[in-house]
């Protein structure tokens, strides 16, 4: 049968999510618990990578396994298994033809600052510390101008070669909660490093370094160069994954 | 002149606060940050160990050091060149009579449980997970029987020899702030382990497993086998430290 895994992970321990020689990754350990479990190799299809650092709130992959356990009982055996910043949250039976990358339609991402004057030291890893005065209006403006269908090559690491940058951004949800700054970003796919370039180029606009109009000019130059700093990837969280 | 800084840190990566040969501790960094500075070897004296594993949100240590650099200054300069999982709250100046440890008059820490159906991976090694349910008025019923002056050796780790047991608890406040349980524990003094040996064996209390009046034949008992587990590290902070 094939089985659809949503889980999360702190990422801080992980060399990413894909697979890599000698190096410790989130797809290997869940792999190794499979083939702890099913005793064979099982390889997993995820919705898409994440690079060192970054964590998951509802990553998904797909794999297929034959057995008789039921699948209402994957989720815990998983779990016994897995180390405690790895946790499934649901697994599922799933048609033949359903996966995990090419039937999702939409994901969204959160970047999460932590934004007061001291920062904290038990959070890390977990969020990016940006001790500056940053103005929401600013930001939410220039946020705007991303919003829809555009070339996002300013935005995308140099060193990527894709056959298109077009990308669809449905919503960039800028809020506070407490000394928090969330940036909510959700589209139909996004380029390597896209949400952290999106993200640090919007807080050196909440700096007021770049005018929130010059959004318009960085976009359309479609030079990486032209656009802000990569945000650090310990304040990125893969937030949801969505198939139709 | 002789300073007192306060200081956070997130104790995951440290063996723990205090010096051990060929370990990675929060004493031996911070050391190693001021010598950097004032190109020489400066010993700081804490209010106390904090064991691997636990954090501080307000730990206390004073040192002495011969320097026209103002004080108000050394925040950010000792910010500068610690790790980021250790951050200098305050630094200011005290009288060279001033003892971080001897001059401490009462310490708060706080316990922090994770109690909801799904473990967090984001927060795996700063909030002990539990899952089971908890009956609020069953462990606060029990702590009442711990506040005074009494001889707390059953809530000392076994292997720890001392002159007197007997300890003053002020106060432990148990309430519950979205899925999180905090257990506040002040006190004029704690012994090794205390504070992890009196959370568990309120997890004990709220599991049903120890009927709350049993916490007077615990402490009676002046014997650690009869008390509950040692709560895990990941989930102590070291809150505050009072001074006269």
């Amino acid at each position: 049968m094939r089985v659809l895994l949503t889980f999360a992970y702190k990422g801080t321990n992980y060399h990413g999510f894909a697979i890599q020689k000698n190096q410790i990754t989130v797809q290997q350990t869940i792999q190794n618990a499979l083939e702890k479990i099913f005793k064979s190799k099982i390889e997993i299809f995820a919705s898409g990578r994440t690079d060192a650092g970054v964590h998951a709130l509802a990553q998904t992959a797909h794999f297929d396994v034959e057995t008789n356990m039921p699948v209402c009982n994957f989720k815990q055996v998983l779990n016994n298994v897995l180390p405690k910043d790895i946790r499934v949250i649901s697994a599922k039976q799933v048609s033949s033809t359903f996966h995990a990358r090419f039937s999702a339609v939409k994901k969204t991402y959160r970047y999460v600052v932590c934004n007061q004057k001291d920062n904290n030291p038990i959070l890390a890893d977990v969020v990016f510390e940006c001790n500056c005065l940053l103005d929401m209006k600013k930001m939410k403006k220039a946020a705007k101008h991303l919003i829809g269908q555009h070339n996002f090559k300013s935005f995308c690491a140099a060193d990527t070669k894709k056959e298109s940058y077009v990308r669809k951004i449905d919503y960039i949800k800028i809020f506070k909660k407490q000394n928090y700054i969330m940036f909510d970003v959700c589209g139909n796919g996004f380029l390597h490093n896209m949400v952290r370039i999106i993200v640090g180029t919007l807080l050196e606009v909440g700096m007021g370094k770049i005018p929130p109009l010059n959004i318009v000019h960085i976009l359309n130059s479609q030079n990486r160069a032209n656009a802000g700093r990569t945000a650090h990837s310990e304040g990125l969280y893969l937030k949801n994954v969505e198939y139709k």
